[in-house]
C-alpha cells in the first residue's frame, strides 16, 4: 500500500536532517522525541503537535494509516529513513522503526496560574528534585489515574519529557498539565490565594489518616535520597508520613506518591 | 591504617579469580554480587553469609572497619584488586571500589511452608511474571516497610537478586523472606490450609474498600503489560481494583502494590 502523503527519503548518514535528529537527544529545543508505536500513538490520540514523523520502509503502511486517522498529522513533515539511520537516531536498544518529533505543549512549560477542574476539590502533586525519570514518569501516571489537576515540578526535578519519563508515564504526560514552576515562593502564594492546603511528605510528619485530608490540596514529594528541603517542608501547612511498622525506613518516592494519591483521591 | 585481616592481592586481569567474578554476573550460582558501600552495609547488618569481599586500595580502611564490626565477615575471603580490575568486574558505571559476593539465603530459594509472624494477620505479596527489576525491588521494599510476612515469586518473575532489584529494594531483600514458589497449585493449597484470603489485582475487580479486607491475606500482582493470567486470577478468592477516575487506565505495578500494601497494612 502506497501512503497518500508526501515524504522525504533519506539514506545518507551525513544528511543534515539525521544530524538534527541525533542532536535532539542532547538539546530538545522545546521538542520531544518519542519512539515506538505505543508512545507515538499515545501522543497522536492526545492531539499533540507533531513536527516530524520518522519511519522505516517496514512502517510505511502504519504511518499511512495514522495519516488517515489523525488530524494533527496534516501539517507534519514525513521522513523515510533506512534501518541503519533509524538505529543511529534511535535512543532505544531495539528500535521499532517509527518515531516522532513533537512540540512540547506550550502551556505546560511555565505557568503562574493553577489549572482547576471546577470541582473545587483539585489535587496537585508537586515534586522537588525528584531525580529518577522512572519515578517521575510513574508519579505523572499516578496523578493522571487519580484525575489530579496538574503535576508541578520545582527546580531540580529531572526533565519530564525525556525518553525514560515518557515510557514510565505510559502516555499520561499528554493527559495532564505538567508545569515547571521556577519560583517556589510564588507557588506557595498561588496555593494560598486559591485556598489549597499544602502537605509535605516527611518522615517526621504526623501519620496519614484518610479522613483528615482537606481539599483542594497539594502534596509535595522530595528527592529520592534526601526528601524535601527543610525550606519547602517548612512552608507547607502540614507534614504527613505514611504509617509503616516494618524495617524499611521509607517507601520508594513514586510508591509513596501513589499511596498519597489514593488517599487524597478518596476524599474528592 | 593496615587492616588486621589477611587478604589476597590481585593485579593481573587474567587471574582466575577475576574471571570468576566476571562470570558471576551471568551465572549467579546461588550467590549475589553486591556493590557499593550502601548495599554492602545493608547485607552486613542483616548478617548475610559473605563469601568474598572485593575492594580497592582506597577502601582498605573501610573494609578493615567492617571486619571489626561484623561477625559475618570472620570466615570471608578478602581480595584487594587494582582500580582497573574493579572496573572490569563491576556492574555499575561509577564503581565505588567495594563489593561482596554473598550467599543467596537458602531458606528463601524454595519453600513449601509459609513464614508467619504470629499475629494471625499475616500479609503476603505474590508476584506473577513481574518483569521490571525496578518494580520488583520497589515491591520488596514496600512489603518490608509494611511488615509483610513474605514476598512470593511465581514463575516468570525476574531474578530477585539481580543488581537492579537489589538497588531498588534498598536493602529490603535482606529483611523479608523472598520465596520462589515453583508450583502455583501448592501455593493456593497452602493459602487455603492457612485460611489466607487471596486477592487478585484486576481491572475487572470490585473497587477496593479499606474496611473489607480480611486478614491473613495474600494479594497477587501480575505482569506490567498483561496483568495476572486468567488462571491465577480465577483461583483467587476476590478480584480487586483501585478506584481511579482519571484517564490513565492503570497504575504502575509497583505503585498499585504500594496502594494495596497501605490498605492491607491498615487492617492489621
Amino acid at each position: 500500500m502506497k501512503p497518500d502523503f508526501g515524504y522525504l527519503s533519506v539514506s545518507g548518514k551525513d544528511n543534515p536532517l539525521v544530524k538534527e535528529l541525533v542532536r535532539l537527544h542532547k538539546d530538545r529545543n522545546n521538542c520531544v522525541y518519542i519512539e515506538g508505536t505505543r508512545l507515538c500513538r499515545d501522543a497522536l490520540e492526545s492531539g499533540a503537535e507533531v513536527v516530524k514523523v520518522v519511519f522505516t520502509e517496514d512502517n510505511k503502511e502504519l504511518v499511512s494509516s495514522w495519516y488517515g486517522l489523525f488530524e494533527c498529522l496534516k501539517s507534519s513533515e514525513f521522513v523515510l529513513v533506512t534501518d541503519i539511520i533509524f538505529r543511529k537516531v534511535s535512543s532505544t536498544v531495539n528500535p521499532q522503526g517509527v518515531a516522532m518529533v513533537v512540540k512540547e505543549p506550550e502551556i505546560y512549560s511555565t505557568a503562574s496560574t493553577l489549572p482547576q477542574d471546577g470541582s473545587g476539590k483539585d489535587i496537585y502533586l508537586v515534586t522537588e528534585a525528584v531525580q529518577d525519570p522512572g519515578n517521575l514518569g510513574t508519579m505523572i501516571r499516578t496523578a493522571d489515574a487519580f484525575a489530579f489537576s496538574a503535576v508541578i515540578l520545582l527546580p531540580g526535578t529531572c526533565d519530564p519529557f525525556s525518553d525514560k519519563v515518557l515510557r514510565a508515564s505510559m502516555g499520561s504526560v499528554w493527559h495532564i498539565p505538567i508545569i515547571k514552576w521556577e519560583d517556589k515562593d510564588t507557588l506557595f502564594e498561588c496555593f494560598k490565594a486559591n485556598k489549597v492546603t499544602t502537605y509535605a511528605m516527611h518522615l517526621k510528619g504526623s501519620e496519614l489518616k484518610d479522613n483528615e485530608i482537606e481539599l483542594p490540596a497539594a502534596y509535595f514529594i522530595g528527592n529520592e535520597g534526601n526528601g524535601l528541603t527543610d525550606d519547602t517542608s517548612g512552608k507547607c501547612d502540614r507534614l504527613l508520613k505514611i504509617p509503616m511498622s516494618g524495617k524499611a525506613e521509607s517507601l520508594n518516592a513514586a510508591a509513596a506518591a501513589s499511596v498519597m494519591g489514593y488517599v487524597f483521591a478518596k476524599n474528592k
